[in-house]
């Protein structure tokens, strides 16, 4: 009989797979490199590998968790954790047996190498004009011809700061009485698009923060601003806790619609998510969330329509009409967002039915419509955006990307977290392979093995080891093992081939990190997707090349501009005209929270932007099976001569015929 | 020792009162008149007499319970109660002994005499223009040019009602793919001020209701209206369960902001209050919550205030300032109101500090501001407020009542509820009394005593009574009994003089039931602060005589005009040009819900109208005192003349010196 699995899911790393009921979640994190702390070894004694479990049941908008998917706490455990402030959902790794699938939250503490933000947000220049500012006004001692405190405020906002019309947001109105008490007639007003009051604070001392956000189908990034200088202060990322429901928007659309308030259920998890995130941004730098006055969101259609508790079953089926998709503001407390009382969410405008508020961001921040260069950008992620066009015309598209290249359905894949290989070369010559991790600045080759202690690989890694196999010729233009080479680096893993980037010596797994054939066969069906999609715009646009290309994603790791091409996820190009900006879309978010006019400009982006669908169904998958091919079947890459010289050379003899193993795990 | 003694208010009947410690609820309504349904006799078998706790702790807006206040059940109490659908906090009153101040509800299938609604709103011709209207919109199939479902209906709005600009609520956008499935494109969106989608509903079966709701300090008045037609379709009262933290505005505001949580429990529970009317309301017409589509809502500034959870602090000292006297529209969800989630709730703007929305409602319905004649319009509450003006000038101001002419704070005082002496009639000749009972069509003297099962007395029955034990010559003008006279009417409680209105066999107690030297002296204060009140605004306008009184009242009863002013309540008047009209704050907040223009014309009534405040204290003391006496002390009332005749000539000799009990207790 097959032993019974369950599937599990670390945050914050993104380690991820299957694993055997019963054994330990400390276990399972060991085997999947999730890294949890544990000095004791796992004798339940130490204390230290608290794990908060937290999938299945919800409480709305805070608390999510199922202990029925793992074994009751024994005595000995409940003893060590019942005198810490610990949640209900709180358990020690090492005695919580696997029984059912699990999302599992390694706090900070517990986690044996420490989380830390891979990489900031780009440096862009944003003119300052947000959408909320503050006021500090002086009120004199009332008196009987004031009418009301209201009106008093309101008085002073025009005299003193210019601001004619001005409303007040009941919430706002409930806080005054006491602020002009503790100020002593000293306020600082909260201003939203300078009409709306919506906070008031006693004396002169707060500030507004801003928090832009960016809802990805599998990771989830928050930059925090300060709305008054503009400053990025800090930027967190984590997994959308929706992926326990699905890896793609089409399973998401499909959970939602047809499980019994799965809609409602996916709407929480992201929410909560997004509020743990700003509580770590926040705690992060000294503030509180109520310091957060503003807020802006990105994600694709699906992302989006979760966010606001929107039926997506529409962008499921012909004609793929949103619900809405036009800019909306909402108070942030209507959609659960654990923020200032008083702020208001600006979620931005789609595109169309596949293309999101996500691609607007990276409209946004990569300005296409104001160049005469054609420029072809690609949104890398589980629903993959593709953009081409100039100030002439904007075409999009989507591509069905699956989340391969953030790591996920990988089998040592993981997000770009600490631990995570992002970068692979291989010596043509030798076959050996080096690696850098991601938390550390030398390459493998310069470090002692035990202090490697990789976890995974990445994005970004995977797209550079699938090319560094093809010019390596360790596989072929269609993506197959030649298992003619002789070397130790080509292993066999239940049978099939693999290829071990990372030596068991050198990962913090008790195994090595390999690539397999089917993560190979992943990465080409992600990339072939994209491909497709970019020659369909080519082609609808009228041009046989591109000016210049934008490679963006919010996988965090900038992605190898020239091995992205070997593989064929970018059409031909010169490589100096590639660039890779990283999460555009955040950025976009970012633009949109620090200036009001980027927010008009979006809903004419959206609106602007022809979005366009492969016709012939027929065409597309001929077009698809020619872009499996490393890098394609028959599309030339001139400017990739001289790279692919030898993996051109490799014996097609080599290769077995293989069966069904083409779609990944 | 003294032994203890615990408040204990009882709903609907408002009968109120102090009790021993440790007697059972049931023994305490008996006491009390409040009619109790116990088959057993008391005995914990019927299992008839089960009664809600809902005074002390609260969880938001809903259940108010606190059990702590009465003993634990024991096991023979909990085998009855275990099988029914109850909620926590339900009781059965022989078995639950008071241990602590309380407020119970009696429920509708356990009060011994049922509850019926005394009066409709008075019919008033009201131009229908609601705030919300139904539209019912037939969409075509969808297809991909009409970029989103939220754009297809703003377009069918455009196209088949004329209503361009159109937004939508964001609840109602969430509630939108349902209904275009569920109604197959054909949907009713529910439109409040002819620009935002407040709620969508599939197909055109549906239509708005609407609820005005006047809150006055110790009863709660809602009114239920269809939108379509302006029918009132039903109004329901209650207590304001905010009496057992004070009975008048002053003890509120001091709860409020004296004690943790004193603000935010006495907003709770008037909202929960409300929740509770609206269900009642709409079960009555087999409707549900959701159909309420619009609120509107009066009170005094207090009751305002803590409606609107804003501090009432301003209110108690100078310069007497609101947070907010303009009309506000609050989502009514803000405010915990369990409504349509998309409805809005229109709170009337306040006149200044102490004179209110209510009284706003009253000039609403009033509308002393388009006649020539001198109106002198009072509106007799807790907080009474006064109007005085015509076309030309509008004067008010207002005047601390009291609660005794709401029933409350006189020793069988209730509010007009079933069961409530109404109406009194003194013999002069005989000194013997007959009265009328609240949901009896025939006077005392024309039903056997077994009948009639009084179980107190309301405000306009104090009123009459009083009035009738002047003109008999039973009390004096200055108030004291005159006990000289021989009649077994004429008693004495707690060895003070008391006249007995209705004997025990006639009562629902076990004893008479009374008034006493306590209850006249709390008349005497309650019509002196109104009448000082009505002189001023007269002084202050020039006037030495009113064209027109206009005498409103949120109690239930209409007033009897003739001994109003037989107790000096009112000035002299030609008594044809008095009218009484009941709840006119009521009706006003009704015409705000059926016309929009009049809660515009109620913004500019409460800026017109000119507040105006005594301005020497001294002087008012003098006033004061001269306004106790029976009609008055040296004011002529010369259309009274006839009825006052024998008062006159009432001996002074029989009157005894009284001290400290001119408050009453």
């Amino acid at each position: 009989m097959k032993p019974i699995h369950h599937k599990i899911v670390f945050q914050p790393s993104g380690r991820a797979g299957t694993v055997p009921a019963g054994i330990s979640v400390l276990e399972a994190a060991r085997r999947l490199g999730a890294g949890i702390e544990a000095t004791c070894g796992g004798q339940g004694t130490c204390g230290k590998c608290v794990v908060y479990i937290e999938s299945g049941t919800f409480s709305k908008y805070d608390v999510i968790s199922n202990l029925d998917h793992v074994s009751p706490p024994h005595e000995a455990e409940r003893r060590i954790l019942e005198h810490r402030a610990l949640p209900a959902y709180a358990r020690l790794a090492c005695m919580a047996r696997v029984t059912g699938d699990l999302l599992v939250t390694v706090p900070p503490e517990s986690q044996s190498q420490k989380q830390v933000v891979r990489k900031s947000a780009n440096h862009r220049n944003i003119a300052l004009d947000p959408a909320v500012r503050i006021v500090t006004l002086h009120l004199s001692v009332p008196n009987r011809e004031d009418g009301s405190d209201r009106e008093r405020v309101l008085a002073a906002l025009a005299q003193q700061a210019g601001v004619t019309g001005g409303v007040f947001d009941y919430r706002a109105l409930r806080a005054l009485p006491d602020a002009l008490r503790a100020g002593e007639g000293e306020i600082t007003a909260t201003l939203w698009n300078e009409k709306v009051v919506i906070h008031v604070q006693p004396g002169d001392e707060s500030w507004p923060l801003g928090l832009a956000v960016d809802i990805g189908s599998t990771t989830l990034a928050a930059y925090l601003c300060d709305l008054r200088t503009g400053a990025l202060l800090t930027t967190v990322s984590a997994m959308n806790p929706q992926v326990t429901y699905g890896d793609d928007i089409m399973s998401r659309i499909s959970y939602a619609i047809t499980q019994p308030g799965g809609r409602s259920r996916l709407h929480t998890l992201v929410v909560a998510a997004i509020n743990e995130l700003a509580r770590q941004a926040v705690e992060g730098v000294g503030r509180a969330v109520e310091d957060v006055a503003d807020l802006t969101l990105v994600g694709n259609s699906v992302m989006h329509h979760l966010l606001l508790d929107l039926d997506p079953g529409s962008l499921g089926q012909l004609p793929f009409l949103p619900v809405i998709r036009d800019a909306i503001d909402v108070r942030a407390s209507d959609l659960g967002l654990q923020v200032n009382p008083g702020a208001r969410a600006h979620v931005l405008p789609l595109e169309a039915g596949f293309v999101g508020a996500d691609n607007v961001g990276v409209l946004l921040a990569e300005q296409p419509h104001r160049q005469d260069a054609v420029t072809l950008i690609i949104d890398v992620g589980t629903n993959g955006e593709i953009v081409l066009g100039n100030r002439q015309r904007l075409l999009c598209t989507s591509a069905a990307t699956g989340p391969a290249l953030e790591g996920a359905q990988i089998t040592h894949g993981m997000r770009a977290a600490p631990g995570a290989i992002e970068r692979v070369r291989i010596d043509p010559e030798t076959l050996e392979a080096r690696f850098k991790v991601i938390g550390q600045a030398s390459w493998s080759d310069a470090l002692p093995p035990e202090q490697l202690q990789a976890r995974g690989i990445c994005g970004s890694g995977i797209i550079e080891a699938v090319a560094e196999l093809l010019t390596a010729g360790i596989i072929s233009e269609s993506g197959r093992f030649n298992k003619a080479l002789a070397t130790p680096r080509l292993i066999r893993v239940n049978g099939r081939p693999a290829y071990v980037i990372a030596e068991a010596a050198q990962t913090a797994l008790e195994s090595p990190i390999v690539i397999t054939q089917s993560d190979v066969r992943a990465i080409q069906l992600a990339k072939a997707a994209i491909y497709v999609g970019a020659r369909f715009l080519m082609q609808e646009f009228g041009v046989a090349a591109v000016d210049r290309i934008v490679l963006a994603g919010a996988f965090g790791s900038v992605i190898d501009k020239e091995r992205a091409m070997i593989i064929g996820m970018i059409p031909d190009c010169d490589l100096d005209q590639v660039i890779s900006v990283g999460n555009a879309a955040g950025d976009g978010a970012r633009i949109a929270l620090l200036n009001r006019e980027k927010r008009r400009e979006a809903v004419h982006l959206a609106r602007w932007t022809q979005h366009v669908t492969p016709s012939a169904e027929g065409e597309f998958q001929e077009q698809f099976v020619a872009a499996l091919a490393l890098p394609h079947a028959y599309d030339p890459f001139p400017h990739l001569a001289a790279a692919l010289r030898r993996s051109k050379a490799m014996p097609a003899a080599s290769e077995e015929a293989e069966g069904a193993e083409c779609v990944p795990h």
